[in-house]
């Protein structure tokens, strides 16, 4: 690490606000954290131009390379407490750190994450989180737990990031209050950690949303070894959506598209209340969409019969 | 994730050694490992171009994605044990990631390391690999604990990977077996991990030589808040080294070139015995080089008088 790069990680990512869980944090040739029990270990990676637009506002690349473990943790009733950062960038513009460094806290803060680490480095815009945390081991939630029968819910509300993303990349100058609700939901998605958290004592199997509901709601499916059944018309649609499309449009949104971060989980019908209740008390919406059947694959239902939607979410690598 | 990708990672990443101290592997939101104590954490990222020429073989650059995070720990006196990979790649050909796959299992295998998750998208080739292992807080080795008076060592021999790369780079058709030797130990170092560990109950302070003797002693003075004094006739240098360049060349490399990763420590003079004898053990050479002293920065000593070597080491964003 030379000087100048030792310099601009003591300035944009040494933050005051470590945790009294860091024996040692940035600055030696690793970090110590002092935990004390199972952990959970999530990575991701974005790459400009790949995972988020060429003109993503550096605050919001910062805030989003934590988000999407954040999600990843929330997904597993994990509680975040440590992450590294490895950030390869071209041209280490100081303003850019800033932002991308205040966006990056923004969310460290609220979730009470410390940065304990990490790597800068000369090279493509790519960005890469890990995230470590305590985990219950008896009360992970997996892909793999869900039986046939079981109620399938999600969190929030769908469809709003794919169409602010749309938006954002338009650029068009007609942009009204529900435009902008839903770009910002693109730019800052909140990761649902603590609903995860509640959860991981009443559901069987959960993941989080990021390539968007039909193929991540797939892999519970894979993993668990079962089919499931969406009926389209309850998803649920946040009011800046449904303002701006007409209803199948929205809906395609909410199946198909990717980055909302919210959770889609399954449980068992002896659930329900429990689970609307301790919804209730974290003040996140949860909506039942479905249930897991026998067989495999999901399958839609609109109005009483069987479509097929039009978009099956985001493919990493077709061409 | 895809199914594309997904069916990648199942086919090249998915191992059968994985510890019994991994309760859930890839393939689900983020993985769990059964740590039961303060733990070092790692990471390091190499881009194609930057951290490792463009035409480096693939094998070669999946065992240094892992040994560059080793040698970190290593370094620390941790014992690493779970490791996860970001890569980044423009093109999933399979021959390049069988190819990579092995490099990285090679070595993750010879240290008990169990790949337990990551990520796998398309992007300018980027390779991030974060590395987890428990450590003694008692007996940890940072860069800060150096005393004035400490006597300065390094393992192994230096210089080699410096030169193995402008011979790889080069790519002449006159390579003899000292050629040989310095390629294969730049395309392979060795992380000195089990020297880290036996060295944690008697050095006071440690790094591992990625950018450069100079450089990395640097790191140690400053954390340390002192100098040091290097006598640069005492620097270990391989007979390979040695056979092919006059040695003022020779000892330009080990004073400035990087990807070494030996261990440059330092200890109480009273522990000179117990370093040899506890390295004697390990079977590692160690020598003495000089001595931490009052004052900053490194300066060299050569035949009795100071002098200043040409290269001080990797600056990774100088112009």
């Amino acid at each position: 690490m030379s000087q100048e790069e030792f310099q601009l990680i003591k300035r944009y990512f040494v933050s005051d606000t470590e945790g009294d869980d860091v024996l040692l944090g940035i600055g030696d040739d690793a970090a110590v954290v002092n935990s004390s029990g199972p952990l959970a270990v999530a990575t991701d990676t974005l790459v400009s131009g790949i995972h988020f637009p060429v003109h993503m506002p550096p605050d919001a690349i910062g805030y989003r390379s934590l988000a999407v473990n954040l999600s990843d943790l929330g997904a597993m009733g994990a509680e975040p407490r440590w992450c590294t950062l490895a950030l390869a960038i071209p041209d280490p513009q100081e303003s850019w750190l800033e932002a991308f460094s205040a966006g990056l806290f923004e969310l460290a803060k609220l979730h009470g994450v410390s940065l304990v680490g990490g790597d800068l480095t000369r090279g493509p815009l790519t960005v890469t989180v890990h995230l470590l945390g305590p985990i219950n081991p008896d009360r992970m939630l997996t892909r793999s737990g869900g039986k046939v029968g079981d109620d399938l819910y999600v969190t929030g509300s769908l469809g709003d990031s794919a169409a602010g993303l749309e938006f954002f990349s338009k650029n068009t100058h007609e942009i009204g209050p529900h435009h902008a609700a839903l770009i910002a939901r693109f730019l800052k998605p909140t990761p649902r950690v603590e609903e995860g958290r509640v959860l991981s004592s009443l559901a069987s199997a959960a993941i989080d949303i990021s390539d968007g509901l039909l193929a991540d709601l797939g892999h519970i499916c894979e993993a668990s070894d079962c089919g499931a059944v969406v009926d389209v018309g309850r998803i649920p649609l946040s009011p800046d959506l449904a303002a701006l499309f007409p209803k199948e449009a929205a809906q395609a949104h909410a199946l198909g598209g990717g980055d909302d971060y919210e959770l889609c989980f399954t449980a068992a019908p002896a659930q329900a209340e429990a689970v609307e209740c301790a919804m209730n008390k974290v003040g996140t919406a949860v909506q039942s969409i479905g249930r897991l059947v026998a067989g495999e694959g999901v399958t839609c239902h609109r109005d009483g019969e069987t479509f097929s939607p039009p978009n099956r979410g985001y493919v990493h690598f077709s061409s």
